[in-house]
């Protein structure tokens, strides 16, 4: 049975699995980042593959799911806002280090690839995943294939402009789809809420310890699914941008399914069903063509381990 | 030599012609689209179709592009505004008046492969085009293959939402992009401008004949070629918005080559270069990723039979 | 009995009449304005006053109504956008010309302090007037005087900026609340609509010649009274602008009393129960303080010549 | 010599003072505010007020500045957001308490009154008072006179919208002025740029402790002095919302001057001159008409209480 390693290599943790070829994590093990040094991330990640290799006997390739931007060659690093690489030659550092061959890939496309081969996406020929955490990681299949663009940095749907003017956004433009559409959207409309609204907004205050900014994404969850009205409106709010946001990519793209995953994924029903309805509302020539599945992700935090050891065996 | 036929079915004309394995349109025909009529739509098709076969003997099969949504087997128009097709099985009909073999697809789809096989886009394997005319016609070439999405109807950009509230499209929807970057987008600024500014759009009025909605998109050019303020005032807000789209398709794209066709690329250079500055502008990650090209269309109107002949071929 | 003339100068028309000390006009005389010469329009005015003062001997003085920019001393048109004036001392050449004093004002001003008088505004010492024409004609009364601001320039509320980076006005800026709340504006949404979706406009059509810009403002409001749904829709957006605009207004003046007038206060109802519906939703404050009232101008074209000689009465 | 004490009664403090009739304070005294309780907070009012007048034999009147929306009569506060009052009929508790004649006025329209009377504002018969702090606090002067509207509520200048959909405001509303240019927005700024841009705004999180909700306003004046690029840039667009709401205000009011007060007003040059750069630019008919003055309040905090006390003279 041929074993591949994934390793998840974010800005705060490096997380790595050995996964067989059903998509099944053995054993996993992590280790945080040291983001600030490349030389030293290179080595946290020589460090887990060696520690799971020790155990696997018949590893055959490692796949590398990066936060930033992937060369055309799957060997590069060309920039990683969370980490400390610069058109850092990881692929090729990381063989050196270990052994084994190694394939890079960005890591929401990691991630599209696992929810897409064992997730909520089988069986979808095109299929766009949607990420929504503290941004929108963004990951395409097309005709069943990874897409990586041109030069290897398509997929960045967070960045799609949705707003002329509208909040300011990391990327040093303003009103990107991240910023209206993302768990870190939600906890921005539920602080602005309570900043503006404290009656309204009681038992979010009551959660986040009595401040806006102590109220966080996993407490406006919690909120909403006890009926709270103000968590709710934060709810809506959000799944309206989303809705209109995968109606925009459907545009573009006609995919066959939608997954949405990252932490605002957790919420469940209470994110999907106005997704779902804003969505409907929102598509162009509804009524005269054929609607995508839009589903929740299923694998969780493990499908960017799962896709990169998937992408390391292709 | 393999000939093919190519046929652009439009709301108001049938364009066909017989090209050859290397994009020459060997003889060329047109009739007006009895648009209202289905039956007579397609009996205009057959009747072109064997004007040039009865002139060349060795064609092998018929390429139409239809303006309207195609389906997935590419046999059938689904929906199209301007003609009255609806759930149309075009290719079966056809191939029983003619009895040649008949593919479909959608008309910026064909249009697209034209450019991408013999104009604009040769050698670019990753191509988006955009076709600023009455609205935004849209086709995509990934992999040096045209893009049809799961269902049939990808590309289609100029209904994505780029103002929230804004401007009213013909969709149902209001913000679509093709409402402010298109050849329409161009008439509109410029009437907007002579009706409320009438001084200052001296120029354009007296091309119009005196009156706002005079105003023509040639005339708009004209002024512009000419050094006219206002009419140079109303192509850099056209360009803004085309570059900011561009820029935002880059982000879900990346690809190699766009190439910009419909009658508002007849302006080349003065359209080409405020939407290469506003594009280069908006592009989120500018500066740490490779940039793709933007170029004018080359082939003009005859794309689309190029395209849809060749489409044939295949 | 004093009796004195009124007299309003548009860039189209001078119409004047003899007004006695209840609001009644006892006798009207109009001419079109030679607007390109201001030496002519000065002649026009005396050429009407004389006629008027030939048959109403006890005539003590003369006002005017003038589009335009009126400085603080009441003499000056500074700056008329539909006339040739500029800094033209008006009234000291209207009282040579027909040797009766004469007080000039700003045409929206007169318009208000008729209505104030002897119009819908009667009893309120506190009243904004809003007269939604091709632009928006503003009045202020306060304290039961007529408000002119320092400078002789106040109550133009119609270029108050309501959207940013909105639509081109005039006045050479972006967003002005006359461009969405107005008789033009209203023109524009049916046009919009019937370029956009000619199906759904298609009584407005009709109306207007088959053609979107052949419709004109009298015909929505007559395809509304028919209930149709374009035009009732094109009502909805601009009330929905319009009360918008009155709620801010209401943040600034607190009046006891809006009066609408203008050729779009024709539609009554139409327009009055939508525009206090918006009015009340938008309000700041509401429910813990006392709401004007909101009413449809009475006098008419009238209230020009009506406020005008009363003003000279003074 | 005639004394009066002015009292500002704010959601935190009571400050009190004794004021001669050339706008001086000879004594002043201050308590914190026991606003959850109407009664108390009465109470608090008398006592500072008995301990002045017993310093001061020849006080004649009491004039209270209160925050919140105050009856036409000067006589009820209808509410206050940050007090228990409602429907408060604080003139008569205040005079049973302590024996003066007692004028009641919103706490704004003291300030602007204690401005136009003895602070920037001397020598101005139509001023404007904008006071950025936590909101927009406005009064306004017209011909020599306090505007107070006709039911008391006038120069709410803070919640005219002037975003459609913008940011949500405390008064239930999207997009009011107060959220765009106040104190609190430029922190509002500085701290979003913070968390989207922590490299560029790097001596700003400094300044708060590392944590974009640990900036606050005076850290911003202070990295701006410093000529910090990211505060800066923070202030020019507070500056460039300023600038476009006095010109709104200008279309609407005509006034001769602007008196900009509130926290935000210590930055001095820092934000005018860019406030004057907008506001010229943003100014319909600029070119045609005198321009107002804008100045920087002069008397600080002290404004309120000098008001006050100068109102319950007259
Ligand atoms: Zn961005
Ligand atoms: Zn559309
Ligand atoms: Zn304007
Ligand atoms: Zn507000």
């Amino acid at each position: 049975m041929a074993l591949t390693i994934g390793v998840d290599v974010g800005g705060t943790k490096v997380a790595a699995g050995v996964v067989d070829d059903r998509g099944n994590i053995l054993e996993k093990v992590r280790r945080p980042t040291p983001s600030t040094n490349p030389k030293e991330t290179a080595e946290t990640i020589a460090e887990v593959v060696d520690l799971l290799k020790g155990k696997f006997e018949d590893v055959t390739a490692v796949g590398l799911g990066c936060a930033g931007f992937v060369d055309e060659t799957r060997s590069v690093v060309m920039f990683a806002p969370n980490l400390a690489w610069r058109d850092e030659p990881i692929k090729a550092i990381v063989e050196g280090l270990v052994g084994l061959p190694v394939v890079v890939e960005n890591d929401a496309n990691a991630t599209a690839w696992g929810e897409a081969r064992y997730g909520a996406g089988r069986g979808h020929d095109y299929m766009v995943l949607v990420a929504l955490g503290t941004g929108i990681g963004g990951g395409l299949v097309i005709d069943g294939e990874l897409y990586r663009g041109r030069f290897g940095v398509g997929a960045e749907y967070g960045h799609v402009r949705v707003v002329p003017d509208g909040r300011r956004c990391g990327c040093g433009n303003r009103g990107c789809w991240e910023q209206y559409a993302s768990g870190n959207a939600l906890v921005y409309e539920a602080r602005e809420l309570a900043r503006v609204s404290p009656a309204l907004a009681g038992r979010l205050l009551e959660l986040g310890g009595g401040k806006p900014e102590g109220i966080n994404g996993p407490q406006v969850t919690e909120a909403a699914r006890e009926g709270d009205a103000a968590a709710l409106e934060c709810f809506r709010t959000i799944a309206q941008w989303t809705g209109q946001g995968l109606a925009d990519l459907t545009a573009v793209l006609d995919p066959g399914c939608f997954v949405i995953g990252g932490g605002l994924s957790d919420a469940g029903d209470l994110l999907l069903e106005p997704v779902r309805q804003a969505f409907t509302n929102a598509l162009t020539g509804r009524g005269h063509r054929p609607l995508p599945e839009i589903r929740i992700a299923e694998l969780g935090s493990a499908a960017g381990i799962v896709g990169a050891a998937d992408l390391a065996r292709l």
